[in-house]
């Protein structure tokens, strides 16, 4: 460990969702020293927002020892572009809704000049994974994130892949299906992410119930409302449907991963998000269609691993991991 | 220009084809200052065809003024590994298409531990474009080389991918058609490369001939025999079904792409092969296609370009080019 890190031995990790924005004090170690969080709505200007944050940090800035300890800040949030820390025209966010917000200078000028890295969350995902979780000592891993979209990072002789505008891995936008394929919210058909999203496996569940007669748990719940937890709770319960609509993800999953292989042919593809939660149940049918699919030479070169960071603070360790990167 | 490389200023190419093995020396700024080649064919053992090949080799080295003048030799060869410079279960060299051929250190042993690096032709050839061709200065860009085959080579962050076994980018073999996808040599169906090599044309003009009953130029061939170059020929003449086809290829070659980009969203996308000689008929409907298919946060972001190489000499280049890597 270096001087400047025994010096600085902290980095602030903030997880920007929709809903919350939840920050972390994180050391090498992946040890959460100190967390606060606010809602991330109801600012009109970003400036607004931007007072609430440090405010809120400010409490638990002062518990790890002051602004001296903290060697950068990392931002994970929607829409996020590492290049030039920016969010652009991010739909959930009524501050960047319609516009670019640098949000990493923002932050950077309110605390003092601290270096602030900004990516998406599935980068900050893979950043994570390699910093503390189980792609340590990867160079070349794919971390696919499962939750309301399907996101990835992808990690290529141990550099994130950022492309040449810093909006590379899109992988829940690879179209799977090129004729009859599912509406995607892209405005295009057939992609990833139209399938494997928590969304997309609650749309699997209405069109079995819809199109067959098959009895299951599900058809007692009002098929407009059913959600991935409501599948995955009755398939835990055994229901024949419910592992079946998990069986159809993964194997689409696997298809695609065998497709991402021919690309960057990574030794670990490492899922992300709650939707992991069903365990065998969604990774046994991804390595099954995986194998499947898979070109010949690359069979059995990758490991399919869930992601090593605690769900609960996985997303913020991620964002925090992007600080010891700057 | 560092002092090593004006003292030893040039390096060796080895374009190692089925065919023929063509060797180039070549110096800093893509000339070739000696060529020479020999038959690939016709040797039982490796040891053989090497020796045969720095018997060659010795006269053209001669020619630069020795082996104290050259850097290094790189060798672009099919199914070439990186990682350990072998060329592994190759189809088409009699003494490599049952194992795996130490071809790099064979090649070192005889030139005085020159330092040797071997990639595939495609690899091969992204290398070439970012050393002399039009990939200069790129940190993001792909390599599609369309031949028997379809080939490719990913540059991320101005380096290759190989991934983690030396075998990254068989993008020719990324799934494009999921139901009723032809036949491929790789035993799978629907891969790119059954559709947009020389060979899927030749079999999309056969499709067409056997399922239409259009009036064509190519009707005056053997359909069993018909090449991509009969159909560049024709298309050139303005036949209409010529230029069918390839639309068909290049539409299909934008839609890959638009994949690919969602994966390393790359600054540019370069054609390398005989095919490319059909210019605009195969650029165009790719361009088209792409801007059709491709996410909104990457139009107009990647340029689409033809191998700046010159075409005779073009693979030598591009596997000279690992010389200045090594």
């Amino acid at each position: 460990m270096s001087t400047q890190t025994e010096m600085k031995p902290y980095v602030i990790g903030l997880d920007l969702g929709g809903t919350n924005s939840v920050f972390g004090i994180v050391d090498a170690r992946g040890e959460i020293k100190a967390t606060t969080a606010i809602k991330t709505q109801g600012y009109d200007r970003v400036e607004d927002y931007v007072d609430a944050c440090v405010e809120a940090l400010n409490v638990i800035i002062e518990q790890v020892g002051g602004l001296d300890k903290i060697k950068a800040m990392g931002i994970g949030a929607p829409n996020g572009n590492f290049y030039n820390g920016t969010i652009e025209f991010a739909p959930n966010l009524e501050w960047a809704h319609n516009g670019v917000v640098p949000l990493a200078k923002l932050f950077s000028e309110r605390l003092n000049n601290l270096p602030v890295g900004l990516t998406n969350d599935a980068n900050a995902a893979a950043i994570g994974e390699m910093t503390y979780g189980v792609a340590r000592g990867m160079k070349n891993f794919i971390v696919i994130t499962l939750g309301t979209g399907v996101g990835s990072g992808i990690v290529v002789n141990g550099q994130l892949v950022y492309g040449c505008d810093g909006f590379a891995g899109e992988l829940g936008h690879v179209i799977m299906r090129h004729e009859g394929g599912r509406s995607c919210g892209c405005g295009r058909n057939g992609c990833l992410e139209a399938y494997c999203s928590a969304t997309g496996v609650a749309r699997t569940a209405r069109e079995l119930l819809s199109t067959t007669q098959e009895p299951s748990l599900l058809r007692e719940l009002d098929p407009e409302k059913i959600t991935s937890l409501d599948v995955s709770i009755a398939a835990g319960k055994g229901d024949a449907m419910a592992k079946r609509i998990y069986e159809f993800t993964g194997e689409m999953l696997g298809e695609a991963c065998a497709n991402f292989a021919a690309f960057s042919s990574p030794e670990a593809f490492i899922f992300f998000g709650g939707m992991t939660k069903a365990g065998d149940l969604i990774m046994d049918p991804i390595k099954r269609s995986y194998d499947e699919h898979v070109l010949k030479i690359f069979k059995g070169h990758a490991q399919f691993l869930v992601s090593g960071l605690d769900g609960a603070s996985a997303a913020v360790l991620g964002a925090s991991a992007i600080g010891w990167e700057m």
